[in-house]
């Protein structure tokens, strides 16, 4: 009898509960609004009806392993809590873990949103086949997380694969962490909008003045895109200094960490065609051990290095590819979570 | 009966060979000139007489358990030759580990020498009794390791832990490896020396001038920190260029691994009263991990973390403080590593 677990991954705008099994097969996936507005334990009740569902409903196809939780925030490990987490205002002090494991009687594993994602990419994604990799989630701001040795690296205190946080440029834009010239200041949704802006005051980009003052297309990173495609130049240098910055920071994090796979996912990864150039361009010329092991065609489409890797990684080969789940990863990197045990997330 | 192992570090200025016991305690140092010039044969033959003669003297003291090697250079752990290895020509293509292990009939183990000064830091030094740190190692150049679960992280291929090509600035000074603004160049000895002579040229700098005109005292690195504390503003500003880039890498470097434990060590390392003010302040303006984890007194004396950390390590505790072992810090770690085996580096 196979088993299967449930994993969860509670951001800020919706709710997903799914039934995996050990092969990695969804079996079924739940997709609510997380309402946070309505309150803690609304959305807690809410989230346990759905999994009791699904445990209830597959309880006949397989043992039922346990609960995974992606959740945007710092968890405290020890005691199963959430100690900061700006989107779930009234979370905190509350055990999360201890309260839906008790009304589960199952075991529940807590981890961040880019380390659920990341252990996804690793287990089912771009990674699949590496013991080792670290994954750079760009949306709204800049996370990541780090496997190593099949599990996800953790730290002292879970704070670790924060590479939004790294240093591309010391005198650069003032970030919300403190520092000043953060990646996430270059390579996040939000900074393409504000470099886009930037552009426009500067008048650099009178096509993107065109699509900001538009009224019938929405101004979003995605459609800054779209003009860069299409040769705008304005949009293309918007795109330039994204690239320009994960050249910066994959060569520091091979640097440091010397992985043979680096996997680059979230929404704004789907401007990769108009980032990537730019980001080989930099890491070749910034980093001697990526240039020495980079792959003759490093342009990899998203799971070549994956279908090679399952039969044999390949030797002393850096790889940085596109992430493949989409917003799956962090349901299914979540749901991994119980399968492995806790001795793996450290 | 104890065991003891031979631990090697071939500089490029000296070669050191030492037996040293399970417990860390140095049984006997021999210290020759690498000669380099004479030749690699000359220079194993010495080598292996020197480990000869200790293995003989010790053998009735213990098991010798092998041999432990920290040689600068890039190591092909597989077949156990140097792949690169500026500083000893002629060793290229050449199978150390295969010669020495056949002529002295006992397991030999090849390490980067920046690698086994982190693992001799580890073992007996400021890392005593954590099992994961960084090294920062400060010499003519920036070099380091990274200790994971009590082992050295090696990384794809033994490339783990370059910290000195992380990128601080950007546009920052050429670099030999290609990039621009790497930590090495304004951290290394070399780069005080140049910023130094940037200072003097830029007429910033009148002490420094006379001190590099003058006849009687050697203008190096250390000359510039004693100028430094001595108050000379130009001199210390050449220092603080140091802290400034120090701070950004340990809090890349935090950002990643989110370590308990940053050691610096290496020669210019003896200038910490001059550059660590300016680490610190960079570190917790650019780092929210660190200045929320760090010691309410961080500038702690070299060994007091190690013997608390002897007792239990303080939770949630970042701490950057100095290498304690000097320049035999890789000898120890060499000779650590015939004792804990292969498994624990990789």
């Amino acid at each position: 009898m196979s088993c299967f677990a449930i994993g969860v991954d509670l951001g800020g705008t919706n709710l997903r509960v799914a039934a995996v099994d050990t092969d990695g097969n969804l079996m079924e996936k739940i997709t609510l609004g997380t309402q946070v507005a309505r309150g803690r334990d609304a959305v807690i009740n809410e989230m346990c009806e759905a999994m009791l569902s699904l445990m209830s409903k597959y309880s006949a196809r397989g043992t039922m392993c346990g609960v995974g939780m992606g959740i945007p925030g710092i968890i405290d490990k020890r005691t199963g809590m959430l100690r900061e987490s700006p989107n779930l205002p009234g979370w905190h002090d509350y055990p999360v873990r201890d309260d839906i494991s008790h009304r589960l009687s199952t075991e529940v594993i807590l981890e961040n949103d880019a380390n659920a994602a990341a252990f996804g990419e690793n287990w089912l994604g771009a990674g699949r086949g590496y013991d080792e990799m670290c994954m750079i989630t760009l949306g709204t701001g800049v996370g990541g997380g780090v496997v190593l040795r099949g599990g996800i690296w953790l730290g002292m205190n879970g704070m670790a694969g924060e590479v939004g946080h790294i240093t591309v440029d010391p005198n650069g834009h003032p970030c919300g962490c403190g520092n000043t010239g953060c990646v996430e200041q270059y390579a996040s949704a939000t900074a393409i909008m504000r470099m886009a802006r930037e552009a426009i005051a500067a008048g650099e980009a009178p096509e993107l003045a065109k699509l900001a003052s538009g009224p019938n297309v929405e101004f979003s990173a995605r459609a800054v895109f779209h003009l860069a495609l299409q040769g705008d130049s304005g949009a293309q240098r918007v795109y330039d200094k994204v690239g320009w910055a994960l050249g910066i920071l994959v060569g520091d994090l091979v640097n440091v960490l010397n992985l043979r796979m680096y996997v680059i996912g979230g929404g704004v990864s789907n401007g990769w065609q108009a980032f990537a150039p730019k980001m080989f361009e930099e890491l070749r010329k910034r980093c001697m051990v990526y240039a020495a092991t980079a792959p003759p065609d490093e342009f990899i489409p998203a799971g070549a290095a994956a279908k090679v890797s399952s039969q044999q990684p390949p030797p002393y080969r850096t790889i940085v590819t596109r992430a493949l789940l989409g917003s799956d990863a962090g349901l299914y990197g979540a749901a991994r979570l119980p399968m492995v045990g806790r001795s793996m997330s450290r």
